[in-house]
């Protein structure tokens, strides 16, 4: 690719990124689209809908940067929550680690690499290939490489500099966001399994036996998990059932009211429909009852477990329980909201099969993306596309079409192809059997991170310059030599794929255009939808996936290509504005894991590090300089110590609050008047959604039946004087 | 090899076992031999020494073996510990897959190994080659594989069997020792390191505060662990002085007494031994005392914390103890006497050198020790010791001495260099920087484990047959074949290692050759030594991998040479027994890990299943019957998958005490009237030696110095009144 290629596409998405932003600052001041631009205020009851959102003209301006820029870090903290917090970080951390590599890139390894003669480019500075800036144009053997060579040490220097206080600095605001939260029910709560039921008892009885006789006086209360997947169905068919028939009873006489019953609507009878959708959900309401009613015999020897302080819930997690250590097995429970309730009515052998058929699945997406991938690839390679269609020639031969097709086009088919990817993950992870939606989530992010390094880096690096070198590649000896051939070639693709995909993507998540046109053809067409309208949550497994995969072509082109430093500078600091508006007006989060997102990152971060080290040996081997290239050696060894440290020193707040912190934290409470009333609500927080009594129950259908989930849990505190919460719902 | 070859082999070793026996059965019942063949009860005071040991008469009688074979399971665990007791279950596991697999062996693999006529072998039977025995004889695709494909089957099926019971049971062992022991000092302790000392503070006070504001119901005292290699050394010589000096006292006027001062005690003034002595040691004391009043300032940031409960140590331990997790770093304390004090004097970087060189030099002779190995190998190459010594040319070809040659020196040899290893690898791992002799040892069993199968197996098998062949065997895809080529050709040397090497090292063990001399030296020469006698230990590190060892081979070739087998049954009836005995009357326990060998035995009767069915697929590839080769694939699979199982099954078990079993025991003690005085002794159980008052402190220099170890150790409970043990101490 040419220089001037590449400033078409600049051009071209600059251009984008501006009409995005103006059509932003317009849009978001009319009062019908604030659900779409601070559905996090509506959510919140601190907007109502249709509201002006603020004041100012409905000019363009840039109020909302100087907004989404004042919080501090504590009050962005406890406005959008730790997770958001940990994600704005990685962004905040990027700006400073290319802020330094931009520096020490552009004004002393770019002139370096300007000034070799390594590739013969004698054209104009217009028509320049992108390479006469890369390491590819130093001479073999030239002193100018041990300027690459000390960049590469200090480099790696800063960068484990920064991720140690970022770690620090992140763990500490773990610790500091334990201290000042409320008690909350999963900090109390564990999830035991393989609970061994006595021949004749009960799961129930089992288990508050075994955890009366060994925690008398931490435990609190448990509720068993029972199979209750056929109960979900039931519910949500009525729920939605009961939805469209409350908005027909809304709009008394309207053309929907009567159907035909026949095929399509349109032959047989006319029925009124109000009749047959309550007749309907008087059905699916007694089948309800009437499943609800036997699920004590579907009990799961599971059970969430709760006690009466933190520091008691914990130490029941970290023993090991029974004499047999695969009953009673530990695990921490994760919020009540955020459980994945399906899990559990899947039986030990199903979960293991999936569990491998998830594993396959992820490997053969994988390797099968490679095929879009080689095709991608093979449009930058503008002859042969004209061979193959030759009757495009003319076109092709425009200049600005072939560097819109070079520069813009591949990239875009692949964001075509990846954007499903997420999703696919999601449900694989699904498969795995995790626990709550924050697990599944996290191990999406990681699968769909492994995607991405492996199939936009190693299959473009790789099939871009020869697809053939895979075999080299597994050789370990080889791999330096073949990535430091590849990798450079590629410097071109990577910085249009930036300057494409990178911009345009963060602008288009400040304009939100699919809900906004849903928005708008929901207020066109449809009825009043405000009753079930929700929040959006932000898909933690596609942002950050993408944020650290900037981050590692950063990282592996400092040394190679600095000329891509400054526009993922740009990137950064659009996504650090942007999403800092979007965490704090769009999203709301769904569940809070205290930060657990960071890890993940700190990790690839260092893999990064060590593939650019390595990249950087086989550079120093290809450009006769095996010296500088033994060198390198101990700095891929020093930067895994270094991970191993952090590891040690950092990975286990991570995962579990210590006692100091647990006890603490108990005692604050001690004196806290609210705890009775937390307590009682503690013995049905983690009641299963589908088991609780129906909203349209009392309704169309004469018969009461007992609640079941308030039966499943004992209390050994004071029963609460008043259940309002639950005699509320049953209508 | 030949068959007559073997038979001189076992008949030579016959003999000597006899002889070893009747010599055992008369020489046991003379009274000066007791602390040769029962130091046990002499250490105990239940004989005295020099006494008759039973009243039989002085024939040779095996009334041993009755009285060796007598003791219950229970009996047995309470007279030689829980350790001892799984060391002799491994003989009792080999003999059940043994006597199993010999009986398939012999009536069924034999006969069909011998019928075949894969090599062309005329000779008369005596002087039939070994080989015709094995399954090499066996004609390429017979359908009689199909019966030695069965067997690889059910032989694998039997053995996880047996050892999936056997794993139970000793579980349930480990657990009924652990309800029946007596408090014990280590079951209430942990050992708490990077203690994180305040500045200006001491870590003393530190842990106090630390332990008491976390666990004030529980925390009982402390010890906090001192820099004491110096003063250990101080110690130990005075002692040895010490010890010189009574006996120099016991003997008056001994010719000993006066020594020259000059070279080598020739030369020089003659000089009083005794006052010398004195004078020396009173210098010791002096030193002793010196170096004990500067340990305040030698304070290692590690300390002993003993709790009031086994499940409070077992909270402490299993928590994460500060917010920073390098600090407060805890683990289970082994027994005081168990404790590897060097350990805490040496600074953490040369413990992480220290690691560093342990790792490369247990590499470095693992790899040198092939070159004696290859050099033993050449012995049994006669042709090339006759070209290498022509003048031997005569008697090497007398047959007597071809087949002593062949079937026992080279045996011998490698044995000779094999006994110095374990001593080498104890060193090692106590570089490794272990707390405990009891780990040092399990870490030594295993790399000693590790040296043997790959020095005696697989460099036996292939530089005995292609040397070459290492190349070959490092991609895993050509490692069955190779194995299945290299294996059957060594089993006659490994028949003739088990009957020469296995019978006479058991018998030579029951017949404690070196300790006998050593007494006769001792009874002739020296004097009276009955006061520093000491019962000797069982050196676990070094049994039990010969034992697995012969397991090993005993899998390895039951489908491919099952000949072996009756070889291997005498060997484990005789060790059976041999060792029980020995356990009884012979080693005393220095430590109790309560049974942590099994699983290393466990997991290295894994592999030798998995590695014979890996030869089995590479036979069956070889001898042209590949059908039978792809269906034993999922035989190794399923016994990895099996061993995983009884990893989570069982193994947790073998790492700590479940919460039921320590809250069980806790509550029985909580009625024992003794607790208080336990409490007591749990104070100073984890004082250095080295730190307490020293024995001939009072006798040879007037001043006293403060007790420095009682001062450090702190209690809640209240002081014990008499200070009985530690007062007696100061002479």
């Amino acid at each position: 690719m040419i220089l001037s290629a590449l400033l078409t596409s600049v051009a071209i998405n600059l251009g984008l990124c501006f009409i995005f932003f103006t059509l932003y600052s317009i849009l978001r001041k009319q009062p019908g689209n604030i659900i779409v631009y601070a559905p996090r205020l509506v959510s919140q009851g601190q907007l109502q809908e249709g509201a002006k959102f603020n004041s100012e003209s409905s000019l363009p301006t840039a109020g909302w940067v100087r907004r989404a820029w004042e919080p501090s870090d504590d009050e962005f903290i406890s406005t959008a929550g730790l997770d958001a917090f940990v994600f704005i970080r990685i962004f905040v951390f990027s700006l400073k680690v290319f802020t330094f590599a931009g520096i020490v890139g552009t004004l002393i390894l770019l002139p370096i690499n300007y000034m070799g003669t390594g590739i013969r480019d004698n054209s104009d500075f217009q028509n320049k290939s992108l390479d006469s800036f890369s390491i590819s144009n130093v001479n073999n053997g030239s002193h100018g490489l041990w300027v690459h060579f000390c960049a590469a040490y200090v480099f790696t220097g800063v960068v484990c500099i920064f991720l140690y206080y970022e770690y620090a600095y992140i763990a500490s605001k773990r610790i500091a966001c334990f201290y000042s939260s409320k008690p909350q029910p999963h900090q109390f709560t564990i999830l035991v399994r393989g609970i061994p039921v006595p021949p004749g008892g009960t799961c129930n009885e089992a288990v508050e036996q075994f955890f009366m006789e060994y925690h008398p006086s931490d435990y609190h209360s448990h509720s068993v998990v029972r199979r209750s997947s056929k109960l979900q169905i039931l519910v949500t068919d009525g729920e939605r059932l009961y939805k469209r028939l409350t908005q027909l009873k809304h709009k008394d006489n309207s053309p929907q009211r009567h159907r035909r019953d026949g095929i399509l609507g349109i032959f047989g009878h006319k029925v009124d429909m109000l009749d047959h959708y309550e007749k309907s959900l008087g059905n699916i309401a007694d089948n309800v009852r009437i499943e609800q009613s036997s699920m004590a015999g579907k009990e799961v020897p599971a059970a969430f477990v709760s006690f009466k302080s933190r520091y008691g819930a914990a130490i029941a997690l970290n023993m090991q329980e029974g004499i047999n250590p695969t009953h009673w097995i530990t695990e921490q429970a994760p919020e009540p909201h955020d459980v994945y309730w399906p899990f559990f009515s899947v039986t030990f052998i199903r979960r293991w099969f999936s569990k491998l058929v998830a594993y396959v699945a992820c490997n053969a997406l994988t390797i099968l993306f490679l095929i879009p991938v080689a095709l991608v690839q093979g449009l930058t390679h503008l002859d042969q596309l004209e061979t193959m269609f030759p009757s495009l020639r003319s076109i092709l031969r425009l200049k600005l079409v072939s560097q819109v097709i070079t520069g813009y086009l591949p990239i875009l088919i692949l964001q075509a192809f990846l954007s499903f990817v997420p999703a696919i993950m999601i449900m694989l992870s699904s498969l795995q059997g995790y626990i709550s939606w924050s697990r599944i989530q996290k191990s999406a992010c990681n699968k769909v991170l492994w995607f991405t390094i492996w199939n936009i880096f190693f299959a473009n690096v790789l099939s871009g310059s020869a697809i053939y070198r895979l075999n080299y590649l597994l050789e370990p000896k080889e791999f330096p030599r073949v990535l430091a051939e590849a990798v450079p070639a590629q410097a071109s693709f990577f910085m249009a794929y930036i300057v494409a995909f990178g911009w345009t993507n963060v602008a288009s998540e400040l304009f939100q255009l699919i809900p906004l046109c849903y928005n708008y053809a929901n207020r066109v067409f449809g009825g009043d939808s405000s009753k079930d309208f929700e929040a959006p949550s932000i898909p933690y497994h596609m942002e950050i996936p993408r944020i650290v995969f900037f981050g590692l072509l950063g990282v592996t082109y400092f040394i190679l290509a600095p000329l891509m430093l400054p526009f993922l500078l740009v990137y950064f600091c659009l996504g650090y504005i942007i999403y800092r508006n979007q965490l704090l007006y769009v999203y709301v989060p769904k569940f809070e894991t205290g930060g657990e997102f960071w890890p993940t990152v700190h990790n690839y971060t260092i893999f990064s590090l060590v593939l650019m080290q390595i990249i950087v040996i086989g550079i120093f081997g290809l450009k006769k300089l095996p010296v500088a290239s033994g060198l390198t050696l101990p700095l891929p060894i020093v930067t895994l110590l270094f991970n191993e440290y952090c590891q040690k020193r950092f990975f286990p707040i991570f995962q579990a609050f210590p006692a100091e912190c647990l006890i603490k934290k108990d005692r604050q409470d001690q004196n806290d008047p609210n705890m009775s009333e937390f307590y009682d609500k503690l013995n049905k927080a983690y009641n299963d959604p589908a088991l609780m009594p129906i909203k349209y129950s009392g309704r169309f259908s004469s018969r009461r039946y007992p609640l079941l989930g308030s039966s499943e849990s004992k209390t050994n505190s004071r029963e609460s004087s008043s259940d309002s919460s639950s005699e509320d719902m049953i209508v």
